[in-house]
């Protein structure tokens, strides 16, 4: 308890005064008031306040990795953090059906009131993107064009400052990168997965040889193996990796990439647990953002068909092209890719299990 | 196209510059920052909104069933606005899941800097219980004898106000009650329904004594009957109708019961088909705020356990206790008590039908 | 009551022990059983079990608009058993969480038993599609190519056989096209609504003119009009209507675009209300499909990475791909190209809204 | 690759030749069908799969912690399938949704058939309750007396059976009381923590007596910090414990209260961090059920009113007693009662977070 606390009044700690004074429909200063607009507000200012609070998260996460050492308590709090935001943006991606409640023929009834804001004006939006990791050069088109043009001159500088600073998705690739297990005493992770991967495929190759019916199946079946082979081949070659990054079909670094394939194919390992948990998570945030985009997209189509939107953009095509593009975390999403089952995978030498546990398992 | 309209910017549309720098955490201003309760204050804040919202609609709602005459277009409206607020209700539900990734020690963190401020000061959301109907009299205990000593006098006089005000229940009572159809020249629909109510309860009798396997079965049965034919009784009579009221077990007038049962067991007539969306939507209306009552329940006791909440109020009792009181709708919700399945109701009278049937069904 | 009812035990009336006993998964009839298999069976036999579900109400739905005349009580029904289909969709679409807590490792502990199956070959999901009115020619080049051959010939069989049915699309455009008011009397619902058209759009004009700031916005907002004049004038148009059919910008025939635009800009008139619910639930069953096929395509992704389905495909690819291709009543979805504002439209003349109208207000 | 794998057809794979003829209307069988019967039949099967699905988690759970010793990796097992469970849970939950569907009308249409089959004969619900530890004696005296009676001697003797074998309740219980660290070498947590309990209210007490504005505020003050002083003194004191068990007010062992307790408070500590995710996924899964129970008896009560339920029972009332009777970790889910903010807390002994953490931070 703390001392010579001043008692709070529910509203005042709210601030309701300005929060509840807020609304302001175009529409009535105009003297044509329409009902709806105000669901439109709100529903716009809640999202504001979501992203306010992701930001607050982020920003937090962000600190953690920013750390020189990044210990177990500060991944505890980045584990904690980051389902928070999961929990969040479930919320905002079931809030869409709260707009669509609006019939297109409400929504016009204030439409031409808004000209020419936009939904790309979110500065708060804007952020999140780039602190999560969304380059200018990744953008597509219609944003990397003309996305700058329609903010003020301090929105503009605000932006343009965030995207000089490390993301989240920088900081992340350096702890993985600088993972310490990765290479340990005589033990290197990328020896030994990828000799457990030449023995599956050539495990495969074997049966493949013995029991196709006939050659054109047998040609088909190798062909596969083959082309799985060359996946993986990439994985450990450092030359072939770097044309699978300029090619922007992984973004992470190589170091990074084996970390995480290292902690995921053993994330039953205690000092592995939480680490799994943190990269789990950030490709779920990934996920979720993009299906927001998408469910985004369908509303704005459905509210304004193939018409042009108040911010002069063809809201639905941009929108549904930014769900693919705008993936940061997609390489922990696509892990899979590079995945042995667990029968598969050797025992990790006892040395690196010690290492990986706990100091002792009873007192 | 309006004329004259000024360009809009995003942030000045929705005040952001308000609306994001409402959040004062508390613990700041005490020099011991807790990073939850920003959570804490944007979770509340969103409520807030959501209840304005919700209110923008109750109100809009209510000015409907105030005309003196209620047309297909109000009613209309009437439906189209109640389904939205059920989908608002539905996120709302689902809200307190974000409430909860704060542990109960991140709670404790902050919350002595919260004393003595409590939700029970929410205005917004006492005057959506009293424009719904619910009142004084009805409040359990607790909250009659302390909720409005909790309030500054301003806030305490808004809904001592607002609580002499007819309510949404009210209103829609008085709709039901004058619903035209119920008596329509020499048809009256509870002489027809009693009828068929009998018929139905006779039919039973008869089936039970046939096929009754020993006496103590007969015996049940029979008495279940009974119990039935009692139930029914009261509906359609005066006296022991009021007696219900009196006893708390209906709430609805005579009249508007009759009328709603008329609607809900034809509500594939034309005339009857918004009418029964609206009774249908007041019903979930309050079976989700009975949800939303339970669920904050749940999160009080997981937040506080059994201890005392920043109001004084031992807040998970409270709340679990108001979940069935307070339901305003109840009676439509528990409808199914007077329903006769379709196969056991009369057609209606030729007449009745083409009155509640479109003018001409085809041009 | 009915008579001679045999009493009934939970079990038996839900033939669980069949139910229950359909469980059997592969990798135990290997010898290395998996843990998480059983997830995955069930959470296939759900699904199955609400496209059964689905089904059964689509069947009933596409009964009612197959009879000669499709009355209110049937339209009412329509209405109610779409809703019900619209809450199911919900659900399967927040199922697709459940999978998801399978991580790829786990599945791949059991993905090679499973080898050539794949959920293409699901018939109730193909029916579904195929009854909903996708056609052969509509479904993107590798269903067309390589789906029929997945399937055993009984499958195959029965598919194509449902194929040259009538579908429900064809159904509600067949109910649209013969709606009895878009021509009545002497009105002409689209001679009014081109007037109506023209009308707002020059209004338009003349502002732009009056307040363009100079000769290069004035041309930019001039060349905007024009293209909403063209959208418009295909819709009155005979021929320009059927090029935006070959190119397969539209799937509706003109009337019925005409008869849902009627409906949708006037949905508050009485005989409108149901076949406004009926439509707008129908873009709504299209768009939550698609956001079933969006999820799903996600989840392909995160369970195989890059890999190539059980079945052969590049899953994630493919399903991406059918979103936006099978959507089969985004007409409806994207009707707002053609909305006017409620205050841009004339009132009804008299004789028509009492045509729309109930019989008589009171008794 | 496993050698020798017959191709596998999606249909036969999943039996759904068996799955999609499980579905059997009695209203069919009478001659009367009911449309809606579907509904009700398919919602219960439904519900009865993910019973299956959970009772495979719960069983595989309990396995863990039979265990002589639960090691890191059968921890982390756990808790990952908790949270399978959990997500399950909240599909059951809005499931409900579904079945709300059907109007009370509507179901009337086909109950009759049904008597007096009732939910309460769902075996794989009640195996879950008993598992989870539900005993005869906490089931609310309707169910004590009557519920074993509409079963049949099969399904009653497997109840009774499990109702002899130890709960997940049970092991969970002895699983903490044998915690290691509760005492380590001289650490013993309740000393420290009873002092950092007496510490803190000591500290509330100076400040209410410094600040207190009036005799009669110091009074009401003072005796709350009593009440939570004689709250503590019971956690400490073996006698006071028991009497709280055998007031029914806690479940728990002492020492298993009081480990709980140490991993909640101490969380972050990575020994503790899988235990800590554990015990609160137990506290949602009794929390989710709760609403599981509390949204069906709202169902019940929609569709029946005040009638008596299929199987005799007054559904409604018998099952919103449940909802708080039947918590079985209900002391997790209050852990709020005994907890302490952080600022409040010593830090742990070198040795005892020596212990606590991992072998080595970096190799």
């Amino acid at each position: 308890m703390p001392k010579n606390v001043e008692p709070v009044y529910y509203s005042d700690y709210l601030k309701l005064d300005k929060l509840l004074d807020a609304q302001a429909p175009h529409s009535v200063r105009y003297g044509a008031e329409a009902h709806d607009e105000m669901l439109f507000i709100i529903v716009h200012q809640v999202y504001e306040l979501w992203f306010k609070q992701v930001l607050h998260e982020l920003r937090s996460i962000h600190g953690e990795f920013s750390a020189p050492e990044l210990d177990d308590k500060g991944l505890y709090l980045v584990a904690h953090r980051l389902r928070r935001v999961l929990t969040i943006q479930d919320l905002m991606n079931d809030q869409v059906g709260v707009i669509e409640t609006m019939t297109p023929q409400e929504f016009l009834e204030f439409r031409d009131y808004l000209v020419p804001a936009s939904g790309f004006q979110s500065i708060q939006f804007k952020e999140l993107e780039i602190r999560l990791g969304l380059t200018r050069a990744t953008r597509i088109a219609f944003d990397q064009q003309s996305f700058y043009n329609r903010l003020n001159d301090q929105d503009r500088a605000y932006l343009e400052d965030l995207e000089e600073q490390p993301t989240l998705f920088d900081r992340v690739d350096a702890w993985l990168a600088r993972m310490p297990f990765l290479e340990f005493k005589n033990f290197k992770f990328w020896e030994m997965y990828q000799q457990a991967v030449n023995e599956a495929l050539d495990h495969d190759e074997t049966i493949v040889r013995e029991t196709a019916s006939d050659a054109q199946q047998l040609e088909t079946e190798l062909a596969g193996i083959q082309a799985n082979r060359d996946n993986f081949a990439a994985l450990f070659d450092d030359e072939r990796y770097r044309e699978l990054q300029q090619e922007g079909r992984v973004k992470l670094s190589q170091k990074a990439m084996l970390s995480a394939l290292f902690i995921t194919q053993y994330r039953e390992e205690p000092a592995f647990n939480l680490a799994w948990q943190v990269i789990t998570s950030l490709a779920e945030m990934d996920e979720k953002l993009t299906i927001w985009r998408y469910k985004h997209a369908m509303m704005v189509q459905r509210m304004l068909g193939t018409k042009i939107g108040t911010g002069g953009s063809s809201g639905h095509d941009y929108l549904r092209r930014t769900t693919e593009q705008n993936r940061v975390f997609k390489d922990f999403f696509a892990m899979a890719t590079y995945l042995l089952p667990k029968s598969a995978l050797p025992e990790l030498p006892p040395s690196v299990r010690k290492a990986l546990g706990f100091s002792r398992e009873t007192p």
